[in-house]
């Protein structure tokens, strides 16, 4: 793994692990739902950045290497795989963007 | 906040933050990507679900109160403004049956 | 269906409409698949916000009369059930927001 | 655009645009909006398929030559932007098997 993608994520997912711990105190304090509703997503998009830099780590290294070496097609199809289970590719975009 | 949706939040949360500490190790051990996205996504679908408890209860409480005392527009507003940040409300794939 | 809300929706599907025969052209004269990709996932988006106009229009009608009809638990039930098979509640939020 | 895909990505908007057009006539009729939402959520899902079989064939074509000539940095960064616009790389949510 790069060192950079390394830290970054690593960084972020102790950020995460740390605004859990004030969710969880939101809720033992009975706050106002909405409230803590924008707070899980918060910590919804912050994992969504982590695994936007697993990703790119994993094309600079992984598939980078194996496209090289001619194993494409597997990696590719490793990759779908991956995407199908962890992921939508694309989404509804950005909700906030219209109304 | 009903117990019953305050006790399920909680524990889902909870379960979050031991999961995530989980995923640090998986990080600072430099494990595959893709192993690792698949655990990151778990979380976010673990997250969803707490959320879908928290706009569950909302809806049986303050929404249902403020129906019953007329304030329907605002609620209503306020609701769609909440999951304007916090949501898609549709989204382009299927939730996981929830666990 | 409250007349503003049908208008909206119809509107967005209408666009909707044209805008996917563009994106088919785009197959067919095989574009560079970055570029048909965002335009679908614009579509995605304004499917979305169709989405949020009928679920509006839901709570604003149906899940306003079920309640004060006394209802709550059967409409929320269905209501939940809606979301569970169409929809993410939450959602990471805004992916462009911070990288 | 290899064949497969095109003719897969094809047909997947062609079942799109004739699935758009009931779904607005359900507008239409002032069908019950869960049931409308539905059927919106799944033309999101169906969306969402195309975008992977577009990046499916972007992986095996343009990233696969831009790797071999060692254009590694430059077609992931905009692979990255790509899904920065267009994409949650993972959501919280397990799409529906592909059909």
């Amino acid at each position: 793994m790069k060192e950079q993608h390394k830290k970054d994520s690593l960084n972020r997912l102790k950020t995460v692990r740390g605004h859990i711990d004030s969710v969880i105190r939101m809720v033992e304090e009975e706050r106002y739902c909405p409230d803590i509703m924008k707070q899980v997503s918060a910590l919804q998009g912050s994992l969504e950045r982590v695994n936007r830099v697993l990703l790119q780590n994993h094309l600079e290294t992984c598939v980078t290497h194996a496209i090289q070496e001619g194993r494409t097609e597997e990696i590719v199809e490793e990759l779908m795989e991956t995407m199908r289970y962890t992921a939508a590719v694309t989404g509804p975009a950005n909700p906030k963007e219209s109304t």
